[in-house]
């Protein structure tokens, strides 16, 4: 109730802004979270592609605060920054319920520390968000657009701690000055990875049916970068491969990939067989915690935009024919 | 979704736990907020007990962030903490709602830095809560219990910004080592002050008729403190004036006062006309952005636990009699 956090926790932009405007921007494009699953694929494009970036780490900055980050930004002039840092439960999200002060800190309170900083010195910037703040499909049928407001976060109490911090995150960015919010599902590639969906479907005793919207690591990173290079209008896009699957489509491909194996004698490293909960019911009983999300995406706004993924079906297929062990 | 952040936001208190097990305690009481309408009575009634006690500004050390607090928790070894530090709008709780980051952080993250602080290192600690999560009285008529689940937050999403984080403040302390909340609500006492119930009664152009429970601020200061002294269970405590009032009853007993002392000939500072908003919608229109929360709070609890504070009416008629400009 008291008052005393109240000055140090407000910042004044105005101090900053007269000694950065006239500041012409590098050409750098300034990265954090890069030694996370996906902030290592933007290092990993964007070297790829010779673009100048900085991959900087929490040893080197402490960037989860609004000063640090805002000297780093006058320091190194970014043309742009990608925000790919938060926090996801290790190995998934039940571990947020027992982190939630981490889990708060790194969804909700950190974005808008990026914007403070960002706003602060006029550097436009990319938050990779999630779309698990969503459940199922919209009553119409359609997938949830931009525009929907989250049905699965502390305001509808029904959610993950995980995905409420995250609802909470795009609040705290409502509004905020020359910034994409890119809403990512379920990555997935054909890389062999704990955190890739194909991975997890491939080694988890039992599977949930369910239907996802879900990204295509390379293709997330790809598209969301694009967004800033292409110049498309700020705001946020939903970035996953259009259209939907059902868990048990993801498994039948496995199985139609195995054959093709099979057939032409190419080793292959897929399980047989996939096991299903009957139920949500026994799923949330036997192996969950906390409820997930699933839903599903509406692309069309991303796609309008001039900037679109692959099909969702041939993009899994192709991971899988892809396959690194 | 990256998990960069993973590493740095979790920690672990075990590190510490062995440096300072066998560290007996001085016998000092640490204050955080002191500089707060709720923190510097802390501090004012400790000293004027002699109780040793410090109050830590920022500016010494960073306390809004778990190392810098865990080493002062360390090196000063205090008997107790008492965290009077949080983030209210100025002037009222509308100013929240354009703060976002700094409600959350002042009111959400801080308490959970404090208890990760605190449980690392033994320290047991009060932290000053808010009943602002509450609307209304409970379905049964009664005011709300500390087991009652708030009704006015993020999950109900029926909240202000500020009642929202004050809430999730409460999750973020849920199950923590010997910690006090105590739950304030709308303080006053006799000294004319911006902050001050009575004073906001006697300057606000037009007035709400709401019911409410209040809490003498001196009173729930020594009642707070109090509970560490006698050590009663730590948990959560709602620490009003028994009782409640309505907004026409308070105006009733300030005009009562105002005649007591024009009929002894003693000056009255208190102005003699009141107006009222017609109903809350118009004072919605007129006179807030964000809703407030008006509530009972039941105080059985710290009752029976032998602490008491005065009934409300008793309180604030003394308050206005001992009325200080």
């Amino acid at each position: 109730m008291s008052t005393a956090l109240r000055a140090p926790f407000r910042r004044n932009p105005l101090t900053l802004k007269n000694t950065i405007n006239d500041c012409t921007s590098s050409n750098m494009i300034l990265i954090l979270g890069s030694t996370g699953y996906v902030g290592a694929k933007y290092e990993q494009y964007l070297k790829g592609r010779g673009i100048p970036c900085r991959a900087v780490s929490r040893k080197e900055v402490d960037y989860t605060r609004v000063e640090p980050l805002t000297e780093l930004l006058i320091s190194s002039r970014p043309e742009f920054l990608i925000n790919a840092a938060g926090y996801t439960g290790k190995p998934n999200v039940d571990a947020c319920e027992i982190n939630k002060l981490a889990t708060l800190q790194g969804n909700a309170v950190f974005p808008g520390v990026v914007r403070e900083a960002c706003e602060s010195t006029g550097t436009p910037w990319g938050h990779v968000s999630s779309g698990c703040i969503y459940s199922g499909r919209r009553a119409d049928g359609q997938g949830f657009s931009e525009e929907d407001t989250p049905n699965f976060s502390f305001r509808t109490n029904n959610c993950s701690f995980y995905s409420g911090t995250k609802a909470l995150g795009e609040e705290i960015l409502s509004g905020a000055k020359d910034c994409f919010i890119w809403r990512l599902r379920i990555p997935f590639n054909n890389e062999n990875n704990p955190r890739n969906y194909l991975t997890k479907l491939m080694t988890y005793k039992t599977l949930l049916e369910a239907e996802n919207s879900i990204s295509h690591l390379e293709e997330f990173v790809e598209s969301t970068f694009a967004c800033w290079e292409k110049r498309i209008p700020f705001g946020t896009y939903n970035v996953t491969n259009p259209g939907a699957i059902m868990t048990s489509d993801v498994v039948r491909w496995i199985q139609e990939e195995t054959a093709r194996r099979d057939k032409e004698g190419i080793p292959c490293p897929f399980p047989r067989s996939y096991a299903f909960f009957d139920d949500l019911e026994s799923f949330m009983k036997i192996a969950a915690k906390t409820p997930r999300s699933n839903c599903v995406l509406d692309t069309a706004k991303l796609t309008e935009a001039g900037i679109s993924l692959t099909p969702v079906e041939e993009a899994v297929r192709k991971a899988l024919r892809e396959w690194i062990p």
